[in-house]
């Protein structure tokens, strides 16, 4: 198997392995494999598979739908989806979002790092930024929406009577939903409204806390 | 109520408050208080009080345990748990903790602030360094330890059978506890293993999950 150049630079020069040492491999796909070093520079190099060494781990039917903050919260939300196990992330624009684009390979490449990190061989798709609007007209009305309400503060509505299935979770921006938008969500028959404590959290930490909350409420924390 | 030179430059110079204008203030144990502007530049000022805006919100009776890691997402743990709602924050060496020290004064500075950036009123005392050995010997048994023990990946254990009272958080640095402390804290009546998932959380994820459990099966998001 070869290897791009920067792989290569990270095995042979950052991480200084030579031939017979092993490494974690994996695709995204089957799980994760042993394979050996067979040559390497910081140019380019060979590995050669020895086995599957795990199966891939996938997450439940879990998509988050996030509005992009700031850069580094953003990366965060990101990284932590694909920690606490999400399937999708879909970045969506609302009302109060200020940003117009979003870098999609650099988040992408932050899903893939978190998987990296903690073993998981999974690695969650991040689409490019769409517009709240077309996503919700587009929706399919059998994936659930569990909105993070900021406008519920107290105590937060449990999750143990809710349907399993598939499911997404929706976080607004700093600053929350408008008001037209906060109609339309109540007003959607597939949306769950939940209120996620009495204090006001900020993006990255609501998307964490109902990421948990479902995990353990119907993901494969239980 | 005469100002300090840091508060008055952020809003005088930054946000450009003038004579008239309000200001909501809290001093971590009364709630929320609205004042007005009499005088200010960017050295000092002079702020009239004119009431109660809203109450003091306190967290439970929950500690957090954490082990610092890199700057940044030690940062982000206390930031977290000052948003959660845990009252007080014990950084702790343990046997895989590189830090030496922390830079106390700069962690509460970080819990004040997401004190601040969330409307809550009250925040965490963050204390200084303290070797785990040490907390666990010194410990009150009347307060139980939920431990975040990377070993139990599979489903977590669900936490609606655990009695309320005082509790804390412990969650270990990178790497996890070493083999002399799991058995250590294994051994301990006050300390419940809890898994969190299939998949292995960084420490920084890990607490903000083992939180958030907590709050919604005995805190104050029930």
């Amino acid at each position: 198997m070869p290897l791009t150049a920067d792989q290569a630079n990270y095995l042979f020069a950052v991480m200084r392995l030579g031939p017979g040492d092993r490494v974690a491999l994996f695709n995204g796909q089957d799980g994760e494999w042993t394979a050996e070093v067979v040559e390497g520079s910081k140019r380019g190099g060979v590995l050669r598979c020895l086995g599957l060494a795990a199966p891939q781990l996938n997450p439940p039917d879990l998509w988050l739908l996030f509005a992009p903050i700031k850069k580094e919260r953003t990366d965060f939300i990101v990284e932590k989806a694909a920690e606490l196990g999400c399937a999708k992330i879909l970045p969506v624009q609302t009302e109060f979002t200020n940003a117009a684009r979003i870098k999609q390979d650099r988040l992408q490449a932050h899903a893939l790092e978190a998987a990296e990190q903690c073993l998981g061989t999974y690695v969650p798709e991040v689409s490019d930024l769409q517009p709240l609007q077309k996503v919700l007209k587009d929706w399919n009305p059998e994936r659930r929406i569990l909105w993070g309400d900021e406008s519920l503060v107290g105590p937060a509505q449990t999750l143990a009577g809710v349907t399993p299935g598939p499911w997404a979770i929706l976080v607004g921006p700093e600053g929350g939903f408008s008001e037209t938008e906060r109609r339309q969500l109540r007003a959607l028959p597939f949306v769950t409204p939940v209120s996620l404590g009495p204090r006001i959290l900020r993006a990255d930490t609501a998307a964490c806390a109902a990421i948990t909350l479902w995990q353990s409420a119907l993901g494969d924390w239980r």
